[in-house]
């Protein structure tokens, strides 16, 4: 097709909360004045594109096209456009960096506002409006600024990451979200260091990244928690030093940690999203300085309690967003440490697929048994 | 008297809860091993002792001898003491020090469990007894290991901080709680920079010293928040650059300081002891980076609680005990500061009674009138 033309090409509609996608053919419009048009070449599933399918974002807009962990090459750039050019491999990241705002500027946030308003409604800057539309021109709401569940998306230039040509797509299209987070959660937010003991509650992709993670800062001992036993044998090849399942103990995980560890954990993640269990994480930090970070995102309206005490006794309680990288700026630098070797990220691949496959994909997130699953075009 | 007799002497015994103090004699046993015995020469009251006495907390054990914010000189000494000698000048220290144990090795907790054990049962570690008596020798329980409402009072060698003799001990004394507990919560827990936006609500004696200490550390903005608008005169005086009163709104505070500071205070501190308010504070803490600190103590039982999303987008949730100072360490230090000048701390002394008035100083903090009454033996 000639540049600046509308595409045709396969998507994966969510026409409404709670049914299959529906993939199909759809029409991205050309990028518009500072957007970016990227062909996707691999997908992974996260949590995060199911829990807005299941209905539980009461702000989530249908119908949309899903998807937010994936990488590409630049189609097209539209007017103003200089970081990236046609033919460039990004990473799309659902949390843009525009390296103007008052969050880009402050050291310790990722939590740029450039697009934000703009993407939490399904559009696009310039003019407010998609760039996906049905075969029969019906307008066709963005997901999370990156919609990744279509050959081909447009995204803000705030939401591009421009890295490696050598880098294989299909691998690192992982740091587009969760295995980055987990990294992030324990360099950027708890800032783990060497010789101290750590407890990760639960060991899906991210609950992994953070021992992984932990591992490699120099964590000396590493406690994997989860209900499901099953995913222990993963932990421990992560670096997990030692692996608990709640359902062997009657007293609370908390209170078995505490007795364990005497005063508690120095770092604890909570990497599912579950308020209760954000409780626990937080209640066995070490006493005096022990940080608990909420890495998991919990249902709408849920809230997290505790007593006061915990927090005067020294415990912090924080939480992460994209691990705190600020994303087109470090993005970049994780592939590179992908590239040189060191990190796991291959092992997190534990499926992949033909894109047009995608609602079994979704059936396999759903059942536990992966980690990610890529999906690729061709 | 003769070293190391018994001493008869003045005191205010807590029969129980919700009953006036009986000032009365009491005997107070020379110190053992590890002891110290004090004659105290002030005493202020702080909202831990009407908590207490008021039958608030289920640990309160009857009788006792309350108070913790004094100061005096030393007595008498037990075996192996080697700190302090008679005629010392020193603050009673309700957070211990022994320098040795996993928390006072810890650059970051003030938490010394050397005694606590024992305080938290109001007897002493050496035979699990305690050194007050009636005079027909019933057994009276300490309180936070001080025991300040008594003219002698005997105390572990790990709680006590000597200090300057030239420094007025009828004034120091407010180092030994609430004054310390705010200046650290701003210099210790929060870390506070120049520059930056505070909010304080309470307006107490705890949260007139945050406001001082944010004012020192170069906070640019202080507002100050109470729903007694009579403490905003001095919420000036202290440094407050702006003060509110959540009643005059219809929306709740922390909406109210998001609005006028767009994003939300760099940090927020609770002086109150109100698990809503905890929540608000946390609530307008700066998206991205805000600390927001628990610096009052909230009834037993209550919970604080707010959305995990709070935490995700940046905000971090902290507390403070005794302002994180490392009580032996640390309180000499502050006295120093304030006999080099520059601290407020004569202002905080609104009222002055002999300790035989010692149940009008309570009216009078129950009354919200007052910020700290001194009491005095001679």
């Amino acid at each position: 097709m000639a540049p600046g033309e509308p595409i045709e090409c396969l998507a994966a509609i969510a026409w409404e909360a709670k049914k299959p996608l529906d993939v199909t053919k759809v029409i991205v419009a050309p990028p518009g004045p500072g957007e970016v048009r990227i062909k996707i070449i691999a997908t992974a599933l996260c949590h995060t594109d199911a829990y807005t399918l299941d209905g539980l974002d009461p702000e989530g807009l249908f119908p949309c096209i899903l998807g937010h962990e994936a990488a590409g090459v630049v189609e097209s750039v539209g007017e103003g456009v200089t970081s990236v050019k046609p033919g460039d491999h990004v990473i799309p990241c659902y949390q843009a960096y525009c390296g103007d705002c008052k969050f880009c500027k402050h050291p310790e946030s990722n939590l740029c506002i450039s697009v934000r308003a703009f993407t939490g409604k399904g559009v696009m800057k310039a003019d407010g409006k998609p760039r996906f539309t049905t075969l029969d021109g019906k307008p066709i709401f963005h997901f999370m600024g990156t919609s990744t569940f279509s050959e081909y998306t447009v995204v803000h230039e705030q939401s591009v990451a421009l890295v490696d040509k050598t880098a294989p797509l299909d691998k690192v299209c992982l740091l587009g979200c969760g295995v980055a987070t987990g990294w992030g959660a324990v360099f950027n937010t708890a800032k783990v260091q060497p010789g101290t003991s750590v407890a990760v509650f639960g060991l899906g992709a991210v609950g992994l990244a953070v021992i992984e993670a932990a591992a490699r800062a120099g964590a000396s001992r590493i406690i994997a928690v989860d209900i499901n036993a099953d995913k222990f044998p993963a932990a421990k090849e992560w670096g997990a030093t030692e692996c608990i399942n709640p359902k062997d103990h009657d007293k609370p995980i908390q209170a078995v940690i505490n007795e364990l560890t005497e005063w508690g954990c120095d770092y604890t993640f909570e990497c599912i999203g579950n308020v209760a269990v954000m409780r626990a994480a937080l209640e066995c930090a070490h006493r005096g300085w022990g940080q608990s970070v909420v890495v998991g995102v919990a249902a709408a309206g849920q809230e997290i309690s505790t007593r006061p005490f915990q927090l005067v006794t020294g415990r912090q309680w924080k939480g992460t967003a994209f691990g705190g990288y600020k994303s087109r700026v470090q993005v970049p630098q994780l592939v590179d440490e992908y590239l040189a070797g060191g990190t796991l990220l291959d092992k997190y691949i534990t499926h992949r697929l033909p894109f047009t496959q995608i609602n079994e994909a979704f059936d396999l997130l759903h059942s536990g048994k992966t980690l990610r699953t890529v999906l690729t075009f061709e």
